[in-house]
């Protein structure tokens, strides 16, 4: 069964024994890490709070880059926000990043008890979908959310994720799909209309919604393996 | 703001003080009601469980006729089914129903605290849709499901109501819009790469199924005040 899982929050409540997953936050977690480790990351750690990444960074040994965000903006004492015009490769190259964000990294630790834990946004879903066309077993797509709502921008993506997989599919991944097939032309036309774009869009984010929303698809795709984050 | 909630169980979670709800249950409650009130039936009221339904029929000074199922098939010593087709002029007029089913009785029991709680399928849409055209406050548009999962002829029967109202919509209203506007010619065949359409479709209740997917939108709203639902 393919399924389609609304909030981090309702992941919680799934058993993902033996299922694959994908984490999706298309504003902007996931579509970061995505850049990150494009520009030549090297690994990614995520974590729920500040606290914890402050830890992990005082307790490595090599150099640590502390990225991410609280009410979508940089938090104190980081090096980066959660944007993902801030992973430019003279940034990131070669160095481990420890990330929190207020939803992303929340799906990705409640999904933490699948077998295998990909993480997609747009810009690598193709290469996504190629690892997932090669899975027997139960699919759960994940999408963030903000703070327990449904966002339509990973519902968009989730569903371009289920429109190019063959397989039994919950209602829920159904609609998706429908959701992204009716909006293919214009995938940000219909995103824009969402909570969540809005917000990014006032708070001066216009230069990362081209990122999320650029029609790169071809990125490489991410795993998470024991909680750390790397290209597949 | 407009929001449609997925399942009954998550309705449970909404704080609907001062707003106005609407319960869909397209296959088969909400359908079933409406019918049974357009055939002529007094009133209906929705209880949780069978041995409720027998108490207040024990109690009841009139004659009350049972409905509602379990596992989709009549409850043992109840009148009728959950089939729309059994809720035919000859057997309903001038009668009190109390119905119990597993998805649809338990979202209405959800929205009891809500201000004012109406109940939709499509063959009465076009009624509830004037009725929300003129609330200023909020409304919440909850889809029964399934034993606590989305189905997708709730979610398109919310998307039609959706399409027709005015004012700020979640993502989850909009994606729901979208999923009826881009389904809108042939809104049974998208529903039945549903779950449960397939269900009733394999325990042999075809017909029902051309009932509740009908063209028919004009009968009578419905609405529930005290527990106890008749035509507005």
């Amino acid at each position: 069964m393919i399924d389609v899982i609304a909030t981090a929050q309702q992941a919680l409540d799934v058993d993902m024994k033996g299922a694959t997953t994908v984490v999706i936050d298309v504003l902007r977690a996931t579509s970061s890490m995505t850049c990150a480790i494009h520009n030549g990351a090297r690994s990614i750690v995520a974590v729920n709070t500040p606290e914890e990444a402050f830890d992990f960074k005082a307790k490595s040994s090599s150099r640590v880059i502390l990225g991410g965000e609280r009410h979508a903006d940089k938090i104190s004492g980081f090096d980066l926000d959660n944007s993902p015009l801030s992973y430019s490769a003279d940034v990131v190259r070669g160095n481990d990043i420890v990330m929190t964000t207020t939803n992303g990294t929340l799906a990705i630790g409640a999904c933490r008890r699948a077998d295998r834990l990909l993480i997609s946004s747009f810009l690598n879903a193709d290469n996504v979908i190629n690892q997932l066309q090669s899975v027997s077993g139960d699919i759960y797509i994940v999408c963030a959310g903000t703070e327990g709502r449904f966002t339509i921008e990973d519902g968009l993506c989730a569903g371009y994720i289920v429109s190019k997989l063959v397989g039994d599919k919950s209602d829920f991944a159904i609609s998706m799909q429908q959701v992204y097939l009716s909006s293919s032309e214009d995938i940000r036309l219909v995103a824009s209309k969402g909570e969540h774009f809005e917000r990014l869009k006032r708070k001066g984010y216009a230069f990362d919604l081209d990122v999320c929303f650029s029609d790169i698809r071809n990125y490489e795709a991410l795993e998470c393996v024991d909680g750390v984050i790397k290209k597949l």
